[in-house]
């Protein structure tokens, strides 16, 4: 509540890493740090998965190079498929830190 | 030196994901906690990291529910491409623990 700074609340740290190319993910990695934030949250699901580490591994080794890998976790999400039957997609969560 | 049960020296509880069906890397996963192992180490690289989280998330969901994500690591290899240039490839390491 004190220091509300936009409207996305508590998402103003997470990266959600689709199908562009990696470097569009690192740019927004980069610029959250430099907003002044401490830890990014870089999150996909499915194929994605290889590209978020990819953008971790850019982030930290070629542009942020103080942050570290603070946690790493993985999960399955239940996604409803186009005839409505029921698929499991791996998830991950990637968790920089300076 | 006390116990070694084969000669692939420390590899003997490493599953490395490549590009067959993740069904396959589960199986040789679920073998080889059957085989009395208490931690396998799933490896993967490059696209193949998200078929890595499959496999993890298979095994422990479905067939060794008792086993744990103990440890995630991921890294960067450099390769030599085709034309002998450097190229820089994510891995990934998953440790699952009984």
């Amino acid at each position: 509540m004190a220091e509300e700074k936009n409207t996305n609340k508590g998402e103003e740290n997470m990266i959600f890493v689709g199908k562009k190319p990696s470097m569009a993910y690192v740019l927004a990695c980069v610029t959250q740090f430099n907003n002044g934030n401490k830890e990014v949250h870089i999150k996909a699901r499915g194929k994605s998965i290889s590209r978020a580490v990819d953008v971790a591994e850019i982030t930290r080794n070629k542009f942020v190079t103080d942050a570290k890998v603070k946690e790493i976790t993985i999960g399955t999400d239940e996604i409803e498929g186009e005839n409505g039957e029921k698929i499991n997609v791996s998830t991950i969560d990637i968790v920089l830190a300076k």
